[in-house]
């Protein structure tokens, strides 16, 4: 059962809080197995394999491990490639057999989950033996057969305690502007958008409305949904899904975002719908509003990340090792919550062919009727993922 | 010397992560000094004194004093209106005296120490035996006077937090993304986008450049300047103050922050200079820029407030009361820093006409000759007031 040799290890997709613990999870379990000689990491993802541009980890200091459970974003380089050519996957069997690659380990999303079966595949097609392994991250958390994600309850965690914190900002200004927006990562999901209610207490904190990219945006709504709040409170803070579309499909305020002259069309380098709808609230009902956008900043700042996110990155990094171990390959690592009343979450596998290139999104349940806010089940599923409570700021008034 | 009667607080201007925090060090210390009988705040700063709404905070809960130490935001609500009306000040004397106004606490910046000192001269002038004292508190560090003030500890530290940490999601991006700009709070000075440089510590490390209102912006050099870093690293990490103006003193990228149908042109309320350059950057060079612009969450993080900053705070707070107890009035609370070679810093006061409606700028020393980056005075002026170190992150193949 013991296949000796190497270990090639990469990051791909966008950064988490916790991706760098996964990988001291991997590093920490692999430096212990006799059978692994060496361990390479590629640098920038498949891209680096590709142009044979590695780490070799082998001999790091041992205080790596413990400093990459605190470091933010993808400390080996991280890219966004498929792989589609005949002539790549030619290269990487060549790599693997250069240098003796006998285990592969790849965490990312579920672009990468399904690069890392194809590699699987192509590996067991042509008799190379090797094991492959995916470990699941993404602050999207939309990975399929797995309870949640790691990475998400650390920008979860962010993004609750920056919208009640912000809130307060929104509402001790309430004379001097109306409305703040903050917008939120997830192209095509509300799983983080979400997670902008964990914080709220009462109907004076924010957020008041919340938009996901699982509902059709209609401008219309949403400016009297801002009005009616707006005449009760004085002042109204949205979550919104950088994601948000219209019926046509189309994203919201996105239409500057294909002026580039090189033909870049992403969201995230255009002006984004925040301020668009900042604008339009501005012309329609005449109120001043904000739009918050912090960008990169909400997937990457480990100084607020998750302890739970932290300890279950590190669990799903080790685990691959242990399935290595195990003879076990050509799965993803998931995380299984246990039924029981209190949050227990263990290290499970499911197959890769199940996950790759598949989306999870938000289930019905979790969205309120009016599609403008989550419901108390989304709520009781994601507020253990975020670590430590939520701190229960002051009132005045209220006897606390 | 002991004058009996009531005290009246309020907050005024943009928020803090801290200024609960002082109002904690006077309430705490206003509950033992037996000449103060109640304690009223105002309802959104001076607003609510001029419509006498008010909360009677005399029998709050004892543990509001420690709750407020981690509250964000003003707690008592805030406001910027300037006091210019006779019947304003009219109506704060009728106010006073209905209420026995003794003691008179106005947190706040610039304007707000103006608001104090206009309020201190108006009493002395009529005769109302009432002492009056401003407490120093802006994230944007632009008292005169002191050597720094409260709240800019803490908004340093999310920045310095902030950019070092999606500086390592650029940096892992790089194949993908070639620019970030973080779009900084400080319409007219340059401290907070300063506090960006505090987190780095080697060349790889986000910020790369600095822009700061205190030098003019040119476009020109700007596109020069990050393809001369791009062409070395692969990657360009921008601190960019949303109050850089161009030769004629116009705010960059500001236009369409005007086309507003009622008027309001704060650039707070516009798309911003980050999006327009990220534009720019496409337009000019081919690069894929992103822009990172937080808002209000930058100045309202409590969670990733400064510990020196919180104490420092709370200590400006109840020092306020001792000045009272002292007999003294018209004056702001100062900070004042030891010359010795550790950090130690203590509470002082200065005459209210000395820093009403006055901006302390970056001196020159602070700024590099090119006027893009922070000089090393700079970091050692600013590195003690954002609290616990900002860790040192794990990089590959540096032995650590």
């Amino acid at each position: 059962m013991q296949l000796k040799g190497n270990l090639l290890i990469g990051q791909s997709g966008g950064p988490t809080p916790v991706i760098n613990a996964s990988l001291a999870g991997v590093l920490g379990e692999a430096k212990k197995m006799p059978e692994i000689e060496r361990i390479y990491g590629m640098k920038q993802g498949i891209e680096g394999a590709l142009k044979r541009d590695l780490h070799d980890l082998t001999d790091e200091p041992d205080d790596l491990v413990d400093k990459l459970t605190y470091t933010p974003a993808s400390v080996l380089g991280s890219c966004r490639h498929q792989l589609t050519k005949d002539e790549e996957y030619e290269s990487l069997l060549e790599l693997f057999a250069d240098y003796n690659i006998r285990y592969f380990v790849y965490i990312g999303g579920n672009d990468s989950m399904d690069t890392c079966h194809k590699i699987s595949r192509l590996t067991r097609e042509r008799g190379y033996d090797m094991r492959a392994i995916g470990v699941p991250k993404t602050v999207d958390n939309d990975l399929p057969e797995t309870d949640h994600c790691p990475g998400y309850g650390s920008a979860a965690r962010f993004v609750a305690l920056s919208t009640v914190e912000s809130g307060r900002d929104l509402e001790a200004m309430q004379t001097f502007e109306d409305v703040a927006i903050f917008e939120i990562m997830g192209r095509h999901t509300g799983w983080l958008v979400g997670s902008s209610a964990l914080g709220k207490r009462c109907e004076a904190d924010a957020p008041h409305l919340i938009y996901m990219p699982e509902r059709v945006f209609n401008e219309e709504k949403f400016v009297q949904d801002v009005k009616a709040i707006h005449d009760k409170l004085g002042y109204v803070y949205v979550a919104l899904s950088e994601g948000v579309r219209d019926t046509d499909g189309e994203f919201i305020g996105a239409k500057d975002a294909r002026v580039d002259s090189f033909g870049h069309t992403a969201i995230s380098f255009g002006t984004g719908p925040g301020v668009y709808l900042c604008k339009l609230l501005g012309t329609r009902l005449g109120l001043k509003a904000r739009c918050n956008r912090p960008g990169t900043i909400q997937r990457s700042m480990t100084s607020v990340a998750s302890s739970s996110d932290v300890e279950e990155a590190f669990m799903v990094g080790r685990k691959a090792m242990q399935l290595f171990a195990g003879g076990v390959s050509d799965v993803m690592v998931t995380l299984d919550r246990s039924d029981g009343t209190g949050y227990e979450c263990t290290a499970g596998q499911v197959p890769l062919e199940a996950v790759a290139n598949i989306e999870k999104f938000l289930p019905e349940h979790f969205i309120n009727k009016e599609g403008n806010f989550v419901t108390q089940e989304f709520i009781d599923y994601c507020m253990p993922l975020i670590g430590d409570p939520i701190p229960d700021y002051a009132r005045i008034g209220q006897g606390r």
